[in-house]
């Protein structure tokens, strides 16, 4: 099934969920080298001078593209944690080219609390730099792209309010900020070629624009996991690649050259993609479903045949498909942890979630109950998430249960 | 009270009404040869090179903006009798610089079954010029601006399949059709600088950014009506000269040299702002309210200080702020008359619209009715436009009575 049909049956409005505010690390995140497997032949990949949304794209319908939480899931956390990264990627780029306009792109940007925080941080370095460096401000122009089915009249409504806070923050002399909202599948051409600065994107990519085919072996699993059969790890893998490459064809053609992107998703550290590192979570949900198969609540056909279309890629994996690609190069990639229980003792009880195995559960279920219930309907979500929850809970109170999150800073060659 | 206002507490999200295809009609709107009053000292207007919506702009709030209709008011009439003027600016603008990319902006786009009509013509139009031409195509940049509480959800949910319709009759080789929302008031900067090729506005322009000050004279009338004192009239004009004056400078700055702009807007022929083609259907909806003051059911008081937001220029007026702005030339300036009952006895129940005077009062209320129900509140809402349909229907039935239309064709000068 094409994601993109559950975004529209869902209407892409739901809860949105407040993530209270939690203050800025000024800890770097660990730097990690990775190890690249060794480049394999060139797979031929040519979208040619005129692709674009008005063609066929080559196992990507065109409506098709990755799919969209019912809800706001970009922690703030992690976007404090990789802000040193973005920032230092728009410092160079305005301090080597001097632009008189920058036009930045966010990719996924969701629609809640945090959907401005990172253009406006961005826009707050660059013009601390133009200041000290006694420039002129240059004018900003910001897009914001997310799926068709994104609530953008929300994030539309708030500009004015927050367009003149930023005006008080950055005081008299700053350039017009201009927003644009840009619906689309960012697995296909969104903006006109060589006319952005910088490319921001943050707990989108590991969504893939569609589930894998070729997972019918894949039974009593809902993504890759251990028991799986390896032709289900080749079938998420392959999707995961033939989605990054139009990602990076796409971004090549729309980047100006020295241009900018700062890429943040789930991944791994391993290079094993059945590790628990990615796979545990969507383990622990398998085991609330089967649960339910064992009591005759669900069909076990109904569990076979739904998988998730996520792919949590290894540093070296994401870093093999930028080289093959050739149009970028690597500033950085590094690898961060987050625990699951993402507030870290900092539970708000004002937030909705509590710090728990039921709040992690609940965190989830805004982000994949609209393929759950596309899939199973809606009359059993509650009991799913409170079995769900119950197994965290138990889980977390055990071991270390963490997200691994990768982020690549990359440069458009010239 | 700022218009923005008004549009907040509606929302922007009302009845989509449904106007039925009108076949296009080749024949030409009259030309009309303005006389131009001659030109005044030059009032000293100055945004300055960092102008923009972080800025504070003398006499407009950075928040306001002109006012949105409840519904999409551009009736498709008016845009196929304004398409050959259109088409004409676009297939100049292209011959003249053979652009790799074309930025389109339909200013006051509203959301209905019109809103991407008159860009997808244009795309038609340069796609055929190119095919004729042998020329590779350009991309095409769309942007579709009106404020931020117009329905850009239902928008953006219509536009894959609109892009596949225009994947279909454009046929191989047409470049990629890239679309973004613009959400803010025209009325102050809403794109870079230097990176439009064509501005289009249909029916949004005679909204002017606030009510004017200094209406307190105005009373028993809800526009400049026959019987307002002078100074009425002249805070109205000199509202819409600033306002315009405005608009003008922004696109000035947006607009790439030779860049061109089409604009339709209620207007009237005669120099005399009392004009009955302009301020009879207002007139006729001050008759229905002071006709509910008489009977006690609305306060004197209250008709007194509601005063509807418009200027309906004359052509001169429109050809005065251009020349005064100096950033644009004008290649053409028309005149043409709609009349009141749009249909012009080609009705259809479906639409939803009657071909008789409760019709028209039908169709001035979508566009007015969040103006009326914000100051009279929404009780009496229906039986003001019960009174409304009758006057208009005894009219109708005994007098001609049309809309006049402007349309004005620009080009920014090198």
């Amino acid at each position: 099934m094409e994601v993109v049909q559950v975004l529209c049956m869902n209407g892409g409005i739901g809860e949105t969920i407040v993530i209270d505010s939690v203050p800025f690390r000024p800890e770097r995140p660990e730097f990690f080298v990775p190890v690249c497997k060794p480049v394999p032949r060139y797979l031929t990949f040519h979208l040619g001078p005129n692709f674009g949304p008005f063609r066929s794209i080559p196992a990507i319908p065109a409506n098709s593209g990755q799919f969209r939480p019912r809800c706001e899931f970009r922690p703030q956390k992690v976007i404090s944690m990789t802000k040193p990264i973005a920032e230092e990627a728009i410092a160079n780029l305005y301090c080597n080219t001097l632009p008189r306009s920058i036009a930045i792109a966010d990719l996924g940007c969701s629609s809640g609390p945090n959907t401005l925080l990172v253009v406006s941080e961005l826009i707050k370095e660059v013009d601390k730099l133009r200041q000290k460096l006694g420039h002129d401000s240059p004018e900003y122009q910001v897009y914001l792209n997310d799926l068709p089915g994104n609530d953008f009249n929300t994030i539309f409504k708030s500009l004015p309010s927050f367009q003149k806070e930023m005006s008080y923050q950055l005081g008299p002399g700053a350039g017009p900020c201009l927003f644009s909202g840009t619906p689309g599948s960012f697995y296909g051409r969104l903006f006109p070629s060589n006319c952005l600065h910088f490319v921001h994107s943050s707990y989108s990519l590991h969504w893939l624009s569609q589930v894998p085919e070729g997972l019918d072996d894949n039974k009593g699993n809902i993504y890759m996991a251990s028991p799986s059969p390896p032709c289900v790890f080749k079938a998420y893998y392959e999707q995961f690649q033939r989605d990054f490459s139009i990602f990076l064809k796409c971004r090549a053609e729309e980047l100006v050259a020295g241009g900018r992107m700062v890429l943040t998703l789930l991944g791994r550290r391993s290079e094993d993609p059945s590790s628990k590192e990615c796979c545990y979570i969507y383990e622990l949900l398998a085991m609330a479903l089967n649960d339910m198969v064992s009591e005759g609540l669900i069909e076990e056909d109904k569990v076979n045949s739904f998988n998730i279309p996520n792919y949590t890629p290894s540093p070296s994996e994401l870093k093999f498909e930028v080289l093959k690609g050739g149009d970028f190069s690597i500033e950085r990639l590094e690898v961060f942890e987050v625990n699951w229980n993402i507030y870290d003792g900092e539970f708000n009880p004002s937030n909705g979630f509590s710090n728990d195995g039921y709040g992690v559960a609940k965190y989830v279920r805004a982000v994949v109950e609209p393929l759950l219930v596309t899939h199973f309907g809606d009359a059993i979500i509650d009991e799913i998430f409170h079995r769900y929850g119950k197994i965290i809970d138990d889980r977390i109170s055990k071991e270390k249960t963490q997200f691994t999150n990768l982020t690549i800073s990359v440069t458009k060659k010239g």
